[in-house]
């Protein structure tokens, strides 16, 4: 099954996507962690290494900050808990890579990839589009892409949830 | 029945109302959609021109940045369907129009038109109240009229539908 | 019983608020208005004395920037109301208060009062993490401590309640 977990930020989403793989942890599932963030700055690096530091010893571990649709093949299996996080990180990457074709590419890839993988997917998301329009046009295609991205992926997965201040709330 | 169909950008609203507005199509309703957008540049310009590509070739489109109320009163009619896209736009028309008066007139004369306007009313609408306080004074005030407004219309309106990443959740 | 109320700028999280306030009232509770805002300057004055003027004359009305958990202590009681408006701009004067552990230190005693209060508690907070990534840190960081925040006192209350467009959405 494949489920979106949408929230904004510091909502809880990565800890309901790690309360998600817990209980398919007990019930025997291998869980792999894909992380798409990159620790380009301090502040970056702190925060993924708080993230990994709150999640089981015995999980792997993948970062993948581009090729997501690979990895996820790479990875996903019958009896495996696979957690992305996140894909509005995932998106940021692929417009900052100076590859113009990139972004529709690796987005296609993925979208062709959800139907066919096997096993448990969670996607985590941030909902980046209820606050003021941007002042700068980047920001704007940002805000657009995303908005974009979470409503295909949304509609690939059995399973949609909103998260606010921890709480889950079903959309689909 | 009037609906205000809510969400944040590029939820899914216009493609929601769209969907509305073709099952009322569908059991023969003319619909008419109404745009307040203004194309003032090539980027809205190109935004425009994109929605209404997606829509039925059937349909009426009119355009009307400002007169609201008036526009809602001539193509409104039992057995007519008619979509505004969207609310937040035209009050951006209204803030930014030289006339001090104009804002609080023609939000007015929208809030007195909606409980008599005959058949199905359609209004989308953007969330802009979710993310840091603005910077500066005008995105401060936008965002409390554009929150007023939605209130003020949600009050008035049977049907009251937020939507994320695609997906409607009803909120009345 | 607690009760947090979240929602975005302009929502009808604080009309929300005093209903319920108004519910209790009715039934016999006396009800203290709890207010963390500072009229720092004409705008914010201006919105602080709107406020006051939608409340019930009756109310009292208590104003307390920074030690809420003493205030709450001190005003909290079996068949008293008490409203908190807002944990947001709460956090807001504890970030910008000079004084480094503050912060720690105040929301640490207002997480470890909430579960004994007695009498009905009600406390209103921003949800500011649905936007676009914000430039400055000092934005980010209040982002984050906000989304905290929310989380905790979420955790701590019998009832969650999101506000969009003045209509409540139950979380919890």
């Amino acid at each position: 099954m494949k489920e979106l977990i949408l929230g904004g930020a510091r909502s809880g989403k990565s800890a309901l996507a790690l309360r998600r793989a817990e209980a398919f942890a007990q019930s025997g599932h291998a869980v792999a962690w894909l992380a798409t963030a990159q620790a380009l700055d301090a502040e970056m690096a702190g925060r993924i290494a708080r993230h990994r530091d709150e999640r089981p010893a015995g999980w792997r571990t993948l970062e993948e900050p581009l090729r997501l649709a690979q990895a996820l093949h790479d990875c996903a299996s019958d009896g495996a808990c696979v957690v992305v996080d996140c894909l509005t990180l995932w998106l940021t990457n692929l417009m900052l890579a100076e590859d113009a074709g990139l972004l529709e590419r690796e987005t296609a890839a993925l979208l062709a990839a959800l139907p066919v993988l096997p096993g448990e997917v969670i996607l985590v998301a941030n909902e980046v589009g209820l606050g003021i329009v941007p002042d700068n046009a980047l920001a704007r295609r940002f805000r657009d892409e995303a908005g974009r991205l979470n409503q295909a992926v949304a509609a690939l997965c059995e399973r949609v949830t909103f998260v606010a201040a921890g709480l889950p709330l079903v959309l689909k």
